[in-house]
């Protein structure tokens, strides 16, 4: 019972962090056609912002991750009990989805479309390990701070992030998914998820394991 | 007595967010004509800033609603007394309506005029049912955490919902009232709000009983 | 002696922070020739980001107040002896005019020039009295909050300022005076300045005794 | 054993910070060539939200400086013990360069190349006084405040030094030496290197002993 209130949040928190990409990024593109600078300042400013606010409205409820590296990244810490991690997954992308289609909804587009933005290369791969390391050294780093100090910490490090890497910092397995069925502005051609979803678990793990070298070495003194 | 002095800073703290919202969209329509992704991105930045520092300011002292949908959900949530809810719609639309001529007076136009923007359609409704129902979530979610996390919190995610809604997330029934008194960057035609007004009405009822089953969850336990 | 360090936080402070304001007006205007509006928007981040950073910095030393009027509603609300007023002001005016002297030499200018923009009228003049009737909402409103919440609403409210008024919101006699040294972005024409300071006395003293009455009502219950 | 954690802080860190700094500098110049304010822009935001999300992860482990002046401050004030301060100045210039790699590999750009950008002069150098004197202010005047007000403060205030001053705000040794090994947006010519450092030295040892001064007079009452 519980758990399932918890993917609600989960799958409402997801939802809304898509129609926040997917629909800042459309509204970008139509007011700024052909300055793409422009376009992704407002899109970056967009996403930071909102995904600081969903993450503190949430976070009380179900740890507000709307990521499945980091509710892997939580349950390799035993931050989460590993039976609860798939209904975690399902309703992340699940819910993801659902946030493509409010955001297609509200700017009158069919509700799913193969996106054809190609994200290709080795370049783009290790962008994505580079920023998906750097998200889970921030929530891991910030673990132990208060909930709205790691909101405000993860919408800054992604803004930072969608400048800093190549690939403008996907850093989520669900969000990459959504995004691969929205032909738009912030959209990636469905055959190069499978990278970014493989370079987003490499650098999830990674940082999650840093840190657990980290920790042990405090624990010791 | 104190309900007087309450509705006071309501209607100041109304008055300071329409002058904001109404200013910098003649602001930035002066300064970025003809370039409406620019003058989007300046109306977004002096909103989201001006609102987080107006309900800090205010927080203490009237909750700092500024938006009748709020104080509508604060009093089905038990947080105002039901019979407070006309003063506090009163003071809110008041000063909303002052809040325009104070921004058209420091711009040099005439107090009010009725605005000429069309914003029509089910898309922009279906947009201000979703963007008031974030409004709400992020409102209610934040309610137990400190007033000065909840400011932020919704500067934040106003300032993201400019953007990723297609209405540009009006989400309070005063301002969409208020707007419709400006014909100017910012302004919304005057048969195009009772549309608003009833997404905003749907969307934060949506999300009031929505947190309302989480938290019976929550008692439950 | 204490006073002697409380006036050199003061004028540090006031220095660094017109260092900020003519400093990034001066680079904005060199990098967006003009590009009105994407200067002010560097300006106001600078500005807003910059002011609530030496606000933090100094808060637990002097106070930072870095603007007269500001140190005038202390004195009112008897928060600072009326004595230390006139060392206050020296200290604010004297950094502020260094501050000048700071930005110019680092953008290879002559340490003075007399100010040619013309931001004459009643509007202008309206426009001061009410960014400056806001800034010291903000700041009596969060005086019971923490000091880092009235440092980032603060910062907040003048970046909303910037854009909301038509005087791009100076809301300070000692930045007043300084910027009408500066003939570059952000300088004020001589002649303008004293009406600048008239709307920022009332603007402030208006304020001040809104937010008396407003607690009066509260001691009474 | 300790110490050599710290130091995988400071390094891992530093890495971070360089990415962020040299690779939002390439994408703002790949997305908005010859528009130097908007690239400089995107560029300040990435840095400002960057730096503020890697203090907040690593100030609990290491103290998050990132920076040969903060470290050679803190053992100034008794803050880091004089003999651990190789270690740290060997960390952060190592995992400067480092991240100078990774944002160029990230990018598709050769692993190092020397900067062409000529950055020479007095007011260049006087730049970088301001600017790490204010750095220093900022990290010393919040030092007893709670660790995410000194990451939101030094974070704001950088933001606000890539425009205040002509030099664009360097204020750190090892990021200095980085960027001198990256011919991209945010390079400096190697030759200009040593000024920059020097003023950054007397910038930061400048203001702690202002602070020292500030904080005697405070024990003497």
């Amino acid at each position: 019972m519980n758990l399932l209130r918890r993917c609600s949040a989960e799958a409402i928190g997801s939802a809304m962090l898509l129609a926040v990409i997917v629909g800042s990024g459309i509204m970008a593109e139509r007011l700024a056609p052909g300055q793409s600078a422009l376009a992704l300042l407002a899109n970056t400013l967009a996403t930071g912002a909102g995904l600081a606010a969903l993450i503190l409205s949430f976070s009380a409820i179900s740890g507000a991750h709307f990521n499945p590296v980091v509710t892997l990244s939580a349950a390799l810490r035993n931050a989460l009990p590993w039976g609860e991690v798939p209904a975690y997954f399902v309703a992340q992308i699940a819910g993801a989805m659902i946030g493509v289609v409010i955001a297609h909804v509200m700017f009158e587009l069919p509700w799913f479309s193969a996106s054809q933005h190609v994200r290709a290369g080795m370049a783009q791969g290790f962008s994505e390990f580079v920023a998906t390391f750097g998200l889970l050294v921030v929530i891991i780093g910030c673990a132990r701070a208060k909930q709205s100090t790691l909101a405000f910490a993860v919408g800054a490090y992604i803004s930072a992030a969608y400048w800093f890497t190549a690939s403008t910092a996907f850093a989520n397995p669900a969000v990459t998914l959504a995004r691969a069925a929205s032909d738009t502005f912030s959209g990636i051609r469905p055959a190069d998820a499978p990278l970014f979803i493989a370079a987003q678990l490499l650098g999830a793990v990674t940082a999650t394991y840093y840190f657990r070298w980290l920790q042990k070495a405090e624990l010791k003194q």
